[in-house]
């Protein structure tokens, strides 16, 4: 392939408030070979307050502004090249950001304040997403790179889908035509010894539990079992996690492992899908990262996450499964308690930029 | 200390049809000097089948019968003492399992099966955990180190506690008189890097939820506070997880942080208990591994035991915190599907034991 000729990546500003758009010009400065081809979708004078701070960072870390920092991270910042078509990525030099301004350009006096929830900065995450999913969708980009945006921004700017994935599904059930509810997602967390699949996301507690249906949890296996054949080019070895302790115990506490899932299981048996279970929740995960499985169906968020998340943040990427668009994104948050600092972590943007590539079929330029 | 004056250890058979008397035979030939003055309150026919499992473990991994196997285990089977009385365990030598007869002896001839569900073997693991809480109620042991028991098999031989914590606590409350309400209790998980307290252990998620009340967490917070202040010899910096993904985020995905942790947290700090949160469940047991707490209350069993348990089983100590008696146990269950094979793992068990020694100021003999 002619990497020239390849369709450009799309990173999402995230909210502008938190880390996001530093951890993208970390990731444009440190790796030029993995985000050649890139480009941010967002608002250019919140990239260039951020590449600044990536910069301030790097000066900190170095000792002296204009030395190189670790990594190659220098203490200049990056400049920012205004595009206007998402092609346009592979024409901007190396060391540099390319940003296509989606929605009214953010004047310079008029940014939102670092680390604080703010509608504006709600507003601004939600459309660069809006605008990446229908680029994506429309095959004008190989795959969407979202940094972390804040779910109370969301709400604040009035957007009504609670995080990333139920807005990217209904851009997708949009564009497909379809209702909603038939275009289901999951996400998928994947660190380098564990992936996850949740069949319920950002929902209380006692909403997870009701998520629990035999459709959810058939759905959940099915979108797990077609996406890692595909990812790893063989069947995966899927356990699915049971809802209660010790999975129930036989229906001592709680009956959702003999009434759903467990039949949600037979039903994927029969299709001849590789699911096991289920499995007592406080171990399951310790026998996929022994090797027993590929991956772990986890009844909730939490469950899915602990585990995931238990050996640091670094290598954590998220995949959203189900959709007809590749999406990944970091597997943290806006850190609003570091943002502005130059202290945030691009490690696991980085990775998330890696499993994009890979899952689109995009490779990066060999450096 | 003399300590052929201290009081001696019991520890409990556990189901017979599972691993724990091959655990506590393989502490007894591989750990001579820490189960010196311990024994066994249970069933003597039951303990010396179990030493022939050890010993034909080790002879397998061995290669010959009557050689030593790995960490002084022998292929030879540790003969069984029968004492009368706690204090004999001091009489018996080196090698020699002491073991207490509880409830009437099980003939050699109608022992249960291994790995399977019998009402007989879930009452001979209840009479030894009562006789034996009883025995430290009375200060006739320092300590009760419990081997694991099937909750199924219990409920089979009409014990209406649903398990070892339970089942202590109506005792402790008889012996002291009150209500089982007025003698709370909580389970203690810990490993060498993470010490996580459940609010609510043996129900289903949804009863999990309901016992997210603000008496429980409160409870919960000060019984750690005063359990941990005692073992490690200052106040313990306490993390309280929330309930909901993200703690709720701000009310978005449920109202439990705001309502009912967060007060609870309050009051605890009044009364100048060092705890801080709701923290969001899926990062703060990562935190407290990498040193920013001592402890992490956790709202429901699955939420702290995932991260105690992802990196494997063998370390892993339960430590039931409230009660007047000092109890421990191993981290895992019966392992049916390996009991009578020789090849449990007795790791946890023998953590399980110096826990005990520490908590009850107990200490080993030297070796």
């Amino acid at each position: 392939m002619n990497a020239t000729q390849a369709r450009p990546l799309a990173f999402t500003l995230g909210d502008p408030a938190g880390i996001g758009g530093e951890l993208i010009a970390k990731a444009f400065a440190t790796e030029p070979a993995l985000t050649a081809g890139c480009f941010v979708a967002g608002d250019v004078a919140h990239v260039r307050r951020a590449a600044a701070v990536a910069a301030a960072g790097a000066a900190r870390t170095s000792g002296r502004p204009g030395s190189t920092g670790p990594r190659g991270l220098e203490a200049v910042p990056l400049p920012v090249a205004v595009i206007e078509r998402p092609e346009d990525a592979w024409q901007v030099p190396p060391q540099c950001i390319p940003v296509l301004q989606v929605g009214p350009p953010t004047p310079g006096d008029a940014l939102v304040r670092w680390g604080q929830v703010q509608a504006q900065a709600g507003r601004i995450a939600a459309d660069a997403v809006t605008w990446a999913a229908r680029a994506a969708l429309r095959g004008e980009v190989a795959a969407v790179v979202t940094a972390p945006l804040h779910k109370e921004a969301l709400s604040a700017a009035g957007v009504k889908f609670p995080g990333h994935t139920e807005l990217l599904q209904a851009e997708a059930a949009a564009h497909l035509g379809r209702p909603v509810a038939e275009v289901p997602v999951r996400m998928m967390l994947a660190s380098h010894e564990l992936r996850t699949v949740l069949v319920s996301i950002h929902v209380s507690l006692r909403q997870a539990i009701e998520a629990v249906t035999p459709a959810n949890v058939r759905e959940t296996i099915r979108i797990t079992h077609e996406a890692l054949t595909r990812s790893l080019g063989r069947p995966p070895r899927i356990a699915v996690a049971g809802l209660n302790p010790h999975a129930g115990e036989g229906g001592l506490f709680g009956r959702e492992e003999i009434e759903v899932i467990a039949p949600a299981i037979d039903a994927a048996r029969v299709l001849g899908i590789d699911a096991s279970g289920p499995w007592p929740p406080d171990t399951v995960f310790m026998k996929a990262r022994q090797g027993d499985f590929d991956v772990v169906v986890a009844m909730y968020h939490d469950q899915g996450l602990i585990p995931v998340k238990y050996l640091g943040l670094e290598q954590g990427v998220n995949v959203t499964l189900g959709l007809p668009l590749v999406r990944t994104s970091p597997d943290h948050g806006t850190a609003f308690d570091i943002a502005g600092t130059g202290r945030a972590d691009a490690s696991s943007f980085i990775e998330a930029i890696r499993a994009a590539r890979a899952l689109a079929a995009a490779p990066a330029l060999s450096a």
